[in-house]
């Protein structure tokens, strides 16, 4: 469940190449996440193709509006938008065979959750924002896309609720801005960064950790 | 149900106006319908204006959102805001006499439909977006109204479940571009876009025609 | 309830001042009545962050989103950022103890969406935006954060329909558009919205004044 020594290599050789790639798999794994929530609403594939689309490419949506940054990132890259389409429809076929691969999806997620928030701190860095909206812009490009799609199911989004998510976005947000300050070659730190997320990602799934839950019954809004 | 050849004409003769009064037309319907939606909830008369706003020009904003087009078209538009407020506080006195014109109403909302959509392509047109970005912008501006109504009122968002609805506009929108790219004349193409748009929507209502459900059951997310 | 004469002789000394420091206890209310929001849907320490975040800077982030005025103010005040998720999570810690203070909380609420009013006023006039957008963007800003709450914690806005609130706001950046526009003294005008805005606010929850309600049973949209 750990990323094996040729990834790890392999970023050294190509960064680049690599995220992307990662970055690929990644949106269409959260775009197949979607089309599932999206079927249990017993929607028409319409209604699966936006909830791919918009579980997938909605967390940068949002960032990019948050921190001004146009034009966003799908508008210049029609094939990400076939793609994720493509994933959601064709999960449509192949869903009944889906839970046989539970454990490949969750460390795809979890590359893809790694990969998204790594991908926002850079582009609120670029953008000379500082440190705590470069965390917050990792933890939105990561965990936006799968709150509005929780949204337009009605539901409440279940990362308020589930194991440890956003916080190993924002450990890996943390880790890569310490490490940037410590000029850590980017390579490296961005490795640290994968391998640390995963490793707390995988863990936090296989001892149930959670964070401390918030009750509250009295009534105060009303 | 179909255009009249007098309204085929006027568009010849001035597509200008009459691509405006139609939006005027069909932002007054959208209002209506999100003020009854409101009612269902029963919501105040400040909740029936915010929702007639949202659904009538919701569409609109989060589309110049999206591209970055921004004054955002109704903040240079006082009137369109003074209209559609209206429109929802008024329904709220006639509610009980709009059953009788329902078949009135999903041809006003069909023709917003066609006008929101074809408005949404040529904004993105303008800005030079891809062609994918152009269908998307169409359609965006032409459902999201009622998607944001839909969240706000807390309901599943009715365009992901009902008889055709947005691929009428992901129909249009690809007719546009398609006559467009052959340097087809705007009007026509305009003009055979609401054609073929109304057609099908109407056949659509009539043969409840739906996209293919996709319901999975099994729990994927918690 | 109604601000002290040393709050309005303060104005008159300093208002900038005391304009942030309003703001700052705002949002910290805010930020706190949003964690227990999210306590009612047993939210995990992560999900009361983010509610907290986005009851108290959301409506701030829609405005500058709706306007285009970028950077959006938090991103220029990492403090602000910490004050609001600091105030949400210690309310974890002492929200057995809050309902003894829910009137001074709705007091404050109340200086809340007066201050968040005159905000929203004051940015849509320096963009030069016209009179009715200035009020749209008072409003919005006093009433979003709220209903992005609502809407992550999956009810119906209850700024929909609880006793006056967003008509609070309403007369709010009517009274400060018409006396900008006559002219008046800004830190007066200013003391003369708080004023009238708490007075309208306390009245209105001691005798639960609210607007006339829209019910509407028959289903039209589905």
């Amino acid at each position: 469940m750990l990323p094996s020594v040729s990834l790890l290599d392999s970023f050294q050789a190509s960064q680049f190449s690599v995220i992307l790639a990662i970055y690929l798999v990644a949106i269409t794994a959260e775009a197949m996440s979607g089309a599932l929530v999206a079927g249990q609403r017993d929607m028409d594939i319409f209604g699966v193709a936006v909830i791919a689309f918009v579980t997938a490419l909605g967390g940068g949506t949002i960032r990019d509006m948050v921190l001004g940054h146009y034009p966003i990132g799908w508008t210049q890259h029609p094939e990400y938008v076939y793609l994720v389409i493509s994933a959601g429809l064709l999960t449509t076929l192949v869903a009944r065979y889906m839970h046989h691969l539970k454990r490949v999806f969750l460390l795809l997620d979890a590359m893809g959750l790694i990969a998204f928030s790594l991908i926002g701190c850079s582009v609120a860095l670029e953008l000379n924002y500082p440190p705590v909206v470069v965390v917050l812009s990792g933890m939105l490009t990561g965990i936006s896309g799968g709150i509005l799609r929780d949204v337009l199911c009605n539901q409440v989004p279940v990362v308020f609720r589930r194991e440890l998510y956003a916080s190993v976005s924002l450990t890996v947000c943390l880790l890569f801005l310490g490490l940037s300050a410590l000029d850590v070659d980017y390579n490296v730190s961005t490795a640290v960064c994968f391998a640390t997320g995963l490793a707390l990602r995988m863990a936090a799934i296989r001892f149930q950790w959670r964070l401390p839950v918030f009750s509250y019954q009295q009534r105060w809004e009303d």
